[in-house]
C-alpha cells in the first residue's frame, strides 16, 4: 500500500569508504527473514546521534547513547529487528551490553566501540543467544556494497525498504537507510535512520549535523503520533573521502535524510495518500508546528483523506484544536494544493465542492494553513488512516 | 456497536419540573428524523455552561455565551443537529443570532433569553429557514415527559440515545441529555449535555457546580482526541422544587453527568470496548492526566484492544511518552484488571501472556498506572479503536 514509494535499486545507491555491511538470518523473531544487521567502520570514523525522548527509551538506546558518551570511536553498529528489547528492565540492559560485548570479541575491538540497535515487539527479553549465533554469518558478509540488503534487514512493518543516496560536491558521498512504519511521531529522531558518509568532519560539526538534520527531516513526520521507545538516528562520518564543502554536505545530508524520512511516511501502516502540512506566517516555529501536528494527528481528519472526502470542516477544528489560545480564526487562511478553501472564519467565497473533491482524489496533497501572525513556518509530512492501518496493527503479534 | 449501553426507558426519565421539551424533524439534513429541540424554561430558572475550548468555536456557542453574559435569565434552548454552523464565520453568528429572534418572537420573549446549540458538519450555512419552519411543530410538543424523545432529537453518529435521571436526596430531581460519539476529547464540556434540576440554586453556586461537575465527568472522556468545535455543556436549575442539601445535589448531578459522559464513550464511534484509565500517585492531577490521555490518545493501544491483543508493550511506549520528562520508568507499575503486567521497568516476573488474555478478551476493562511520585490521581474513560470507526468517519457524509 506504500504510496509512490519503489524499494531502492541496488545500482543506485553509493558505496561510503569506510562503511562494510553484513546481513544474516537470525530467526529472532520469524524464521527465513534477514533480521541482524552489522555496519563496521573504519578506524577514524565518527559518529553522532540523537535518540528517542520516550521515557521508556529502550535498553539498546539507554546502552548506545552510553557508548557515545564514552567518547571511545565507534567501531561496529549492531541492528536487530524482531524484538526492540524495551520495557526490560535491567535485565534488557544486560542483554544488550552482551550483545556488544559479543561482536566486540569477534571483531577485535572494545564492547563499548559497538552500539546496539534494535526494533520490534516490546516487553519481551531479547533472544541473546540467536544474535551472538547470527554474528559470525554478518561478519562474512561485510561489504561496502550492501546497503540495499542492510535497509531489508532492519524492515519490521515496512512493506518497502528504504534507502538513498547522494553526493555533497564531486568530493563525498552520502548514503542512508531507516526503518518504520508505525509508532512513528520521532520526537528527536526515528525508529533507525542511519546515514552515512566518507566526509571528513569534526566530532562538534558532526554532533551539530545530526541535530539540524533531524530537526529538518525525521523530526518532521507522523503516522499514528506514537513517540516509539527505540528512535534512533545516527550519522557516520568516515573521513575517507576527505574534506568537502560544509555547505554542499548538509544538503546532501538532508537531502538523503528527508528522502528516507518521507519514505517512512509514504510507507506508514495502511497509507494510502502522502499528506504534506505546511503551516506559514506562525508566530514563532513551535506554534507552527502546533498547528501542523493538530491537523496531522486527527483521526478525523485522516480518515477524511483516506475516503477523499473534503470534509474540510475538520481541518478548521484541528487548526482551532491545537492549543495556539489565542489564536484569531478569522484571520486563518487554508489552501489544499492550488484551492483556497477557508478565510475570514468561514469558508471561502469562491471555494467549490468539486473543486475540494478534486484535490482529495489525490495521492499526494499539500495542506497550506496561513495563520497571519507573523512569518514562521513549519512542514509537516503524515498519511492517512486506512482499514488497513487497524488490521495491520491489531494483528501485529500474530 | 455500542458496549453495554441500551436507550434510556422513558418511564425511568424524571421529569424536572419547570422544564418543557419539544420535539421536530425539520429536515435540517436528512428528511424524517427529529433534529430540533426547543427547551422550555420557567420564569426564574438559572442557567450555567462551559464551553468548548477550540478556537474555531462554533457561531451558536459564540452566542450562547454572549446571552449567558447578558445576565439576562434564559427562558429556552434551541438546538438543531445536522448542522454544526461552525466555520461559518460572520454569516454564521447571523444566522444563529436570526434563529434565537425567530423563537423570541414566537415565545414572547427576549432574543438574549434564548441559547442556541448546533451540532453536525462543519463549515456548511446553516439553514435557517427550516429551523424557522420547524419551530411552531416544537412549540405545539412541548411537554414536561419528552427527556427521551429529546435526547433523540439531538444524535448525530449516535447509535443510542443519551439520557440519565437522579434524584439529590428527596427534594429534587435531576435529569439530563448529552449526545456525542466522534470529535470527542472535551476540553471545558462535551458536545452538547444538557443537565437539569427543579433544585433552587444560586447562580455563583451553580457556575461553580458546572465547571466542578465537568471537570470530573465530561472532561474526562476521548474517543478520538478531537476536541469539537461545538462543545457544550449547560446545568440548569428552575427552583421549581424548592431548597435541596447542595451536597446531595452535587453527588446527584454528578451521578447523572457521569452516566452520561460513559454513555457517550460506550456508544463512541465503532467501539467495541470501554476502558477505564486511572493513574495513580503521580506528582499532581495534570501528570496523572497527562498520563492517562497518552494511553487514551495512543492509536497503537486503541487497536491492540480492540484485537483483543494483550501487546501490553504499546501502554508502556504510551506512558513514557506523555511528556512527563522526570519520570522514573522503574518505578512505574501498570495493572490490567487485577493482573500486574509490569514494575520494575519491564514485564512483572507473575506476568504470564494468558492472563493478559483474559482481561483483553472481556468488554469493560480497567487499566491502572502507578506511577509512585505523589498522591493524585486522574480517571480517564475511552474506547477502542476499529475498522468500524474509519468506515464511520470515512463515510460520515455521504
Amino acid at each position: 500500500m506504500a504510496v509512490n514509494l519503489s524499494p531502492p535499486r541496488p545500482q543506485d545507491l553509493l558505496p561510503v569508504k569506510g562503511v562494510r555491511l553484513g546481513i544474516a538470518q537470525a530467526g529472532i523473531r520469524k524464521a527465513g527473514r534477514k533480521d541482524l544487521l552489522l555496519m563496521r567502520l573504519a578506524e577514524g570514523t565518527r559518529v553522532a546521534g540523537v535518540f528517542t525522548q520516550n521515557r521508556f527509551c529502550a535498553a539498546p538506546v539507554q546502552v548506545a547513547k552510553e557508548h557515545l558518551a564514552s567518547g571511545r570511536p565507534p567501531r561496529a553498529l549492531l541492528v536487530n529487528t524482531g524484538n526492540a528489547n524495551a520495557g526490560t528492565g535491567k535485565t534488557g540492559i544486560a542483554d544488550a551490553r552482551a550483545s556488544c560485548e559479543h561482536a566486540a570479541r569477534l571483531l577485535g575491538c572494545d564492547p563499548r566501540e559497538v552500539l546496539p540497535f534494535s526494533t520490534g515487539v516490546i516487553m519481551e527479553p531479547l533472544p541473546v543467544e540467536r544474535i551472538v549465533a547470527g554474528l559470525p554469518a554478518c561478519i562474512a558478509d561485510l561489504r561496502e556494497d550492501n546497503w540495499a540488503r542492510a535497509a531489508e534487514a532492519i524492515m519490521t512493518t515496512d512493506t518497502v525498504p528504504k534507502a538513498r543516496s547522494g553526493r555533497a560536491g564531486s568530493a563525498a558521498t552520502v548514503t542512508g537507510i531507516a526503518k518504520g512504519a508505525g509508532m512513528i511521531r520521532p520526537d528527536m529522531a526515528t525508529m533507525l535512520g542511519f546515514v552515512a558518509t566518507d566526509a571528513a568532519v569534526a566530532q562538534d560539526a558532526l554532533e551539530r549535523l545530526v541535530a539540524d538534520t533531524a530537526a529538518n527531516s525525521f523530526n518532521c513526520i507522523s503516522v499514528d503520533g506514537d513517540t516509539s521507545t527505540n528512535d534512533s538516528f545516527i550519522l557516520i562520518a568516515t573521513g575517507a573521502g576527505g574534506r568537502c564543502d560544509p555547505s554542499a554536505l548538509r544538503d546532501a545530508v538532508l537531502e538523503v535524510s528527508q528522502g528516507l524520512a518521507q519514505a517512512i511516511v509514504r510507507d506508514g501502516e495502511g497509507a494510502t495518500k502522502f499528506i504534506t502540512v505546511q503551516v506559514e506566517k506562525g508566530r514563532d516555529e513551535a506554534e507552527s508546528k502546533r498547528v501542523a501536528y493538530s491537523i496531522a494527528h486527527s483521526p478525523l481528519v485522516k480518515t477524511a483523506f483516506f475516503a477523499s472526502d473534503p470534509n474540510l470542516g475538520r481541518l478548521l477544528a484541528a487548526i482551532g484544536n491545537s492549543g495556539v489560545r489565542d489564536l484569531d480564526v478569522n484571520r486563518v487562511e487554508l489552501h489544499l494544493d492550488d484551492v483556497q478553501v477557508a478565510r475570514d472564519g468561514g469558508r471561502a467565497p469562491a471555494y467549490r465542492e468539486e473543486d475540494g473533491q478534486r484535490v482529495m482524489g489525490k495521492s499526494e496533497i499539500t495542506v497550506r494553513v496561513v495563520l497571519n501572525r507573523g512569518a514562521a513556518v513549519a512542514t509537516v509530512w503524515t498519511c492517512d488512516l486506512s482499514h488497513e492501518y487497524v488490521t495491520i496493527n491489531a494483528e501485529y503479534r500474530t
